[in-house]
C-alpha cells in the first residue's frame, strides 16, 4: 500500500462530517460506483415502500400489503409506470404527493446517476470529457483536489451536476405545464385544480412514469391532438437522454457555433428512426382492427400511430385498449420497449446507442470495413463488445423473468411477454396482466422493474470501468452505450 | 485488367466441357460462392416441388396442390421436418421414397455447401485451413493447378469434400440402422420392413430431419430407452456439424494424437452446455404437467427431458403433445431452436460458436481482458462482428416472418413464435400451428425454412469473405461462426 494513500485518509479519527461525505463520494467514484448507486436506489425503494405502506397514504385509510407497496414503491422510483392497484382511486392526497415527489427523485436520481456514471467511464478511460459537453470541462478542477486522483469525481462536481440536472428537468416540466394549462382551463378545470393537472401530466411525461391523475386515464383526452402533443414532447424530451438536452439546449443559447457529438447524432437518428418505424407498423398493422384505430379516420390512425410509437419509448401512456392491440403489434410494441430510449435519461430499455451499435457492426462487417463508423468517425471496437454484453443482460434478464412469470400464472405468452418487457425497460404500458398477478408475481415484476432501471446502467458502468488495458492508437470519438 | 487474366481464361472459346465445369466451379468459390449456392438450392427446391405435386406422388392419385407440395419440397430440402400434410398418409411409396432421397440430398448438400464455404473463408483470409485437420491439407494442392489463385477451390477438392461428406453420413446412418433394426425385429416386424424403417429412422435421425414413417409418430416407441437413445446418437451426431464429425473420427483412428481445434472444443462444450441447462429446465418446468411428464416416475422424467433438449438442437422427433408443454417451457424450447447446432451440420439456427462468441465477448468484458479468450487462445475481435451479424439477421427473420404469421393468421403468440423460430432453427417441432395456416402463411413459413437453411450458411460467408483488409499480428485461432 503506498504511503501517500495512508497519509491521505485517515479513515478513523477527528474528520469533520462534510470530510466523511466527501470520502464517502470518492468512493463512488474510486472504487465500485456501482454498487453504490444501486444501494442508494435499494434504500429509497425500501424508504418508499415503508411510507405508501402507511394507512394515512391510502383512500381507504386502512394501509397498503407489502406486495402493493413495494410494487408500486418500484414502479415509481424507476419511473415505470406499471401498477398492481388503482393508481388513481387507491392512494390519498397524501399518498399521490409522495408518489409525485417518487417519480421526480427517481428521475432527476437516475438522470444524474447515469451522467455521473458516464462521466467516470469518460475519465477512466482517458478520454475528454464527452458527456458533458468541452466547453463546460474545466481542467484546473480535473487536475487540483487534495482528495483523490485525477480520476476522481469530486463532491463539487456530483452537486453541480445534480444542480443542472434538477434545473433541467424542472424548467422542461414547467415549460410543459405552461403549455398543458390553457387546455386545462378550456376544458374547464378551476384554476387551482387544472395547475395541479398541468404540473401531474407533466411530470408524468417528462419522467417517463405514465400514471394519469384521474380514473379514466387518458381516455377524455384521447383525441385532442394539442394535449396529446405536449405528452409526446415530454415523453420525447425526457427519453432523449441528459447528454443530448444538454447539448440542444446548448445549441439553443449559441446557434451555429455548437459541433455535435456523435452520441447525440447517433441518439437522435436511431430514435427518430425507431419513431418512423414503430408508427408505420402501427398503422399498417392495426388499420382494420376494430378495437383500435379501426374506426379512426387516416388522419387519426397515422397521428395515433405516431403517439403509440412515442409511448414504446417509455412513455407509457396509451389511448387505446393495449390488450385489444393485435398479436403482430404486440410483438413490435416488446421489440420496441426492449430497445427503450437514449442513455441517462429516464427512458429504459437496453438503450438506442446499444441496438445501434450492433447495426453499425453488421454494417461495417457487411461492406468489409475494418471499423465501425458512422457520421465520418470511427468507433473504438471494444464497444460493441459492451453493446453485447447489454443486450445480453437485458435479454437475460427478460427470458428469466418471463419463464418465471408464466409458469407462476400460466398465462398467455403475448400478455406475459409484453408486461414482463414493459417493466424491465420501465414503459408501463399494460396488457392488465400484472394487475392480476399472484404476490409471488408481483415481486418478480418488481425485481424486473428494478434490474432493468437501475441494472442496465450500473451493469454497462461497471463493465466499462473494467476495461483498463485499453489502448487508443487513433482519434476516436465513444458513443455511450447502455 | 491483368494481362495474365486475360491469357489465363478465354471465356468464349473451343473450350472442353470439363474446362466450363472448372471455370463453373471457380466461379463458385472466387466471385459470389454464397449466390451460387443459392441458386444451387432453389433449383433443387424447384425441382422436389415439380415432382412432389405429380399425381404418381400422392397415394390418392389426385396430385398435391402448390402450396403443399412447395412446403414439403422445402422442408424436405431443409431438413426442417415441418408438414402441411399428413406425412405419414399423404404419400405415395414413390413419394417417400423421394422424400427419402431429398433427404439426404439436402443433408449432404447443406454439409458439403457449409464445409466448403468455411474452406473458402479460411483461405481467403490467408489461414491454414483449420475445417480439416491440418494434416489432411496437401500443400502442393493449394499452390499448384492452371485455372486459378491459391485462394481458389478446385473441382477436385470440391468432389472429394462432397465425397467425404456423403461417406460419412453413409456410414452414421448405417451404424445407426444396424443399431435400430434387431430392435424392429423383436417389435415384430418382418426383417425387410424393418430394415426399411430402420434405414428411414436412422436418416431422419442423422440429418436432422425428424419424420415418421409410420402414422402414429413416435408413440409406439415413447418409453423405449434403446430406440429413443440411438435417435438421440444420431440426432447429437448430425447437429454437432461436418468438422467436428472429422475430428473425432480422426481421434477414433489415432487416439492420443489429436490435437482438437477451438471451433471443435467451443461446438461441444456449448452442445453440452445448451443439451444440460435445457434437459434441467424442462425437468423442472414439465414436472407436476399432467400432459406431458406429470404422470411419469422422475427417471423417466429425466430421461424424456434429455430427449426434448436433445431434439431442439433440430432433431424434431418428439414422443409428446408440443401444443400441451407449459409457456415456460415453449419459451426455453424457441431459443433453444433459435441457437440450434453446430457449423457445417444438419441442424440450423444461429449456430453454437455463434453465442458463446456473444458471451465470450461478454465474460471479456466482465474480466476487463483486451480480447476474447476461450481454451487457452485468443480469439480474433472481428468475429465478434460476424456473430452479432448473424444474431441480426437471425432475430430479423424470425421478427419479421411472426408478425406477418401473427397478422395472417391471428393466433395465439406462443404457437406462432414456436412455429417461426422451429422453421428458422430447421427444427420441425410444432404446436400444429403450421398445418392449420392458409396458403398465404404457408408460402411464408416456407420461405422462413429456406432462409433458417440456406441464408444463415450463406450469409454468415458472404459476410467472412467480405473481410479483406483484416490483418493479423499475432498467432490466432479461428471458430466457425454461423
Ligand atoms: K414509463
Ligand atoms: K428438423
Amino acid at each position: 500500500m503506498p504511503a501517500s494513500s495512508i497519509v491521505r485518509r485517515p479513515r478513523y479519527g477527528t474528520r469533520s462530517f462534510a470530510l466523511r461525505v466527501r470520502d464517502a463520494v470518492d468512493d463512488f467514484s474510486g472504487r465500485s460506483p456501482s454498487r453504490f448507486a444501486i444501494i442508494i436506489f435499494a434504500i429509497l425503494v425500501v424508504l418508499f415502500t415503508m411510507v405508501l405502506s402507511l394507512p394515512a397514504a391510502s383512500a381507504s385509510g386502512r394501509g397498503t400489503g407489502l406486495a402493493d407497496s413495494l410494487f408500486t414503491a418500484v414502479s415509481v422510483i424507476c419511473v415505470t409506470g406499471l401498477s398492481t392497484v388503482d393508481m388513481a382511486t387507491h392512494w390519498s392526497v397524501f399518498g399521490e404527493v409522495v408518489i409525485y415527489i417518487g417519480v421526480q427523485i427517481g428521475a432527476i436520481g437516475v438522470l444524474t446517476l447515469a451522467s455521473l456514471l458516464g462521466l467516470i467511464v469518460s475519465r477512466r478511460l482517458g478520454l475528454r470529457s464527452r458527456l458533458l459537453a468541452a466547453g463546460e470541462a474545466d481542467p484546473s478542477r480535473t487536475h487540483a483536489g487534495v482528495a483523490g486522483s485525477s480520476q476522481a469525481v469530486r463532491l463539487g462536481e456530483v452537486g453541480g451536476l445534480l444542480a443542472t440536472v434538477a434545473v433541467s428537468a424542472l424548467v422542461i416540466e414547467l415549460g410543459l405545464a405552461v403549455l398543458l394549462f390553457p387546455r386545462m382551463l378550456i376544458d374547464g378545470l378551476a384554476p387551482g385544480s387544472a395547475a395541479l393537472q398541468s404540473l401531474y401530466y407533466s411530470a408524468m411525461a417528462f419522467t417517463n412514469t405514465g400514471f394519469s391523475p384521474n380514473a379514466e386515464g387518458l381516455t377524455p383526452y384521447a383525441s385532442d391532438y394539442y394535449f396529446l402533443g405536449i405528452l409526446m414532447l415530454g415523453v420525447f424530451l425526457g427519453s432523449i437522454g441528459f447528454p443530448v438536452i444538454y447539448a440542444l439546449s446548448r445549441a439553443l443559447r449559441t446557434p451555429g457555433r455548437q459541433r455535435w457529438s456523435l452520441h447525440v447524432k447517433l441518439t437522435l437518428l436511431t430514435s427518430a428512426t425507431l419513431l418512423g418505424v414503430g408508427a408505420v407498423l402501427y398503422f399498417a398493422l392495426e388499420f382494420s382492427n376494430p378495437a383500435t384505430f379501426g374506426p379512426m379516420g387516416v388522419g387519426e390512425k397515422a397521428f395515433q400511430s405516431l403517439f403509440l410509437s412515442t409511448m414504446t419509448r417509455s412513455g407509457g401512456f396509451a389511448t387505446i385498449p393495449i390488450d385489444q392491440l393485435n398479436g403482430s403489434s404486440m410483438l413490435v410494441t416488446d421489440m420496441l420497449m426492449f430497445i427503450g430510449g437514449g442513455s441517462a435519461s429516464t427512458a429504459g430499455g437496453i438503450k438506442v446507442t446499444t441496438i445501434a451499435i450492433l447495426f453499425l457492426a453488421a454494417f461495417a462487417e457487411a461492406r468489409g470495413n475494418d471499423s465501425m463508423e458512422a457520421f465520418g468517425r470511427r468507433i473504438p471496437a471494444d464497444i460493441l463488445r459492451l453493446a453485447v454484453s447489454v443486450v445480453l443482460w437485458g435479454a437475460t434478464t427478460v427470458a428469466v423473468s418471463t419463464i418465471v412469470i408464466l409458469q407462476i400464472s400460466h398465462a398467455a405468452l403475448d400478455a406475459v411477454l409484453f408486461d414482463v418487457i414493459s417493466a424491465f425497460g420501465t414503459s408501463g404500458l399494460s396488457t392488465g396482466l400484472t394487475a392480476s398477478l399472484p404476490d409471488a408475481g408481483v415481486y418478480v415484476m418488481a425485481a424486473t422493474m428494478f434490474m432493468g432501471r437501475i441494472g442496465t446502467v450500473t451493469f454497462a458502468a461497471a463493465l466499462a470501468l473494467r476495461q483498463r488495458r485499453q489502448l487508443y492508437k487513433h482519434p476516436e470519438e465513444r458513443p455511450i452505450v447502455g
